[in-house]
């Protein structure tokens, strides 16, 4: 299924966190790791734990650059 | 200067496009290459050109995750 | 492909205008209309054009709530 | 007062959770749910509760498009 | 219309340039400069011109903050 | 550092909220308050806490504007 947003990376969660209502993913990329903050609920739904391998999606829109 | 942006990663440019208002620069990161749509005065005023080496910035609650 | 975006609504789309970097797309949902602006290559990439049946994708983060 | 984002839809709350910073509330509009992840001070100001009429407010940049 | 949008700050526009999708949009407020960019359909159908009183509104989660 | 956000205002943290995973933050800039929601782990990082002057930082498409 593709999708408009343009940023999309493979990779594998090293931690996660849970709370109510959000949950703090960490995912390593090569030698970068991300970090996604999405809800909860959809954590719980795709039954997403350490070791699994997911995609990183972000939008153009949201991609800031910063210069030395 | 932190920001609490939490994903930083550095990489360098490899295109950009200029319209009015907006820029779509490409960024080359490992193996990886990330697309950002920024404003064209930016792109002005930090005088962004391919081969540039530039972080991208990334807000944590900006980044979706997909399963296979 | 399931993705961390809680919303995600199918509809057709009425009318598509392209700009060189942008693309502004509006997609019947049921009763209503709702406009989304892209990139212009993801919009060449996915080949848009009006009559398409597409996703709409909205993060949940993204969704702010009024009241009268 | 008019807003410059593009998609307003009303709908009716169906349910809302809290939590001390943030609240997950669910719309019905139409045949479809949306859910919005706001903060709890706006949840608690605005005393959303189940069955408010509320319009949903999303931005075009903010509306990503899929494709079967 | 009480919206769940946290920041909202009343100004006045100084400039506003215009492209096919997109317009760039300054705003006065006190002694600082606030820049936005909409789609150039709410710029025409709010008919937003230099003069303008408006009110900048901008979600929480959308507001990072740097340290130096 | 130089970044592609184009909204860069100074300010002084007034109140913080601290949850598991987010951070709900008020700065204070000339006669306005601006709330800021961020990562708990930001706020730790960054050792926020009320009297610290900031800089708020925003990207102009996320910069909505409404008309009375």
């Amino acid at each position: 299924m593709p999708i408009s947003a343009r940023n999309q990376i493979k990779g594998q969660i090293t931690d996660i966190q849970l709370d109510n209502i959000m949950a703090h993913v960490t995912v390593k990329i090569g030698e970068n790791e991300i970090e996604s903050v999405i809800t909860r609920r959809s954590a719980d739904e795709m039954q997403l734990k350490a070791g699994d391998r997911v995609t990183v999606v972000v939008k153009s829109t949201e991609v800031m650059l910063s210069k030395d």
